[in-house]
């Protein structure tokens, strides 16, 4: 390959990994607007500003293009919760509050939907089941390293899962009305309740 | 109205209050398995037994049926539960483990589909947000009273919130697959955690 081949190369992958994300994240916001009834490829791919061939080209199936997007958005609120608390657990009740968080925005409601339509359709079923496994593995371990949990210690491992299971019982609670106050007392709550649990 | 009228009468209204409550239990039953597109009062009328036009009468609309059919069986359930533990809090692992159950069997799912699918329909949506905060305070009622709660100590009230909103995460994590294994420990755990919280 040629030296001008090579210079063209590189910008042409940076169009498609921009396409990519920009499809990426127009199915999520896509999700947690409308629903996986109202969720199309098509949909996507205008509001994207992309045509629907490309946005084909980087996912043959809607199934592909929102197991694909959920993961995708996980993945950078996980580096964002990381880098937000790069010493780890300097400030419990600020990693608490933040962990909440992560089930309250449009990722939540998007991975919600996905969750719930996969409990119906059998070609999503599957691919969301391994998903969510792979999702919520990776926010438990986030969890214990941020709240700088002891996991050698009888029930700490468990302590840390009921409290990403109220997590999500809150985001849900979030679904329908504005939940943040009654969410912000009991966050408060339990927070003062984990960290003696943790030690 | 002569004795003849009375006698007729009363059966009349067993009859319609059999078909009603038959129509209530196949709509929680077609909603849990398989989610809202797939539940019509058709598809429930066919479930029940009953013809589409006696459905129709009992409840003039989808909306109807359906909302009517959630708030049934969680009234049923908040009966049974109280039942179960006639003297209040004699155990409370045993209180927290049937508070728990609440949110994993096909009631929970039924309403977690109408839940889902109300925040993209308009026709739905204040109808559902009504009768989720009328369950929602049900449920804290019943959960005060089982667990021997005194709501007037600080921060006993988040505490039972929290723990209601943990139920039902873990409800939501039992969606694609059987979780039981897990909660048990998560419950095991966050039992003698709440226990110890509310003294």
């Amino acid at each position: 390959m040629n030296m001008t081949a090579e210079r063209d190369r590189a910008p042409k992958q940076d169009r498609s990994r921009a396409t990519r994300q920009r499809l990426l994240e127009a199915a999520v916001a896509c999700l947690a607007e409308h629903g996986w009834a109202g969720s199309t490829v098509s949909v996507v791919a205008e509001r994207a500003g992309v045509s629907r061939g490309a946005a084909q080209h980087h996912f043959p199936t809607r199934e592909d293009l929102f197991t694909a997007a959920v993961e995708y958005v996980a993945e950078e609120r996980s580096t964002a919760l990381r880098a937000l608390f790069p010493g780890g657990a300097a400030d419990r009740r600020a990693v608490v509050t933040a962990l909440v968080g992560l089930y309250t925005g449009p990722l939540f409601r998007a991975a919600l939907h996905l969750w719930v339509a996969a409990s119906n359709e059998e070609q999503l079923g599957p691919r969301v089941t391994e998903l969510e496994a792979r999702v919520g593995r990776e926010t438990h371990r986030i969890a214990v390293e941020l709240l700088g949990a002891d996991e050698s210690r009888p029930g700490v491992r468990e302590t840390v899962q009921g409290f990403l299971d109220m997590a999500r019982g809150l985001g849900l609670a979030n679904l329908l009305t504005d939940d943040t106050g009654r969410r912000e007392r009991v966050v408060a709550q339990w927070g003062a309740l984990l960290d003696a649990a943790l030690g």
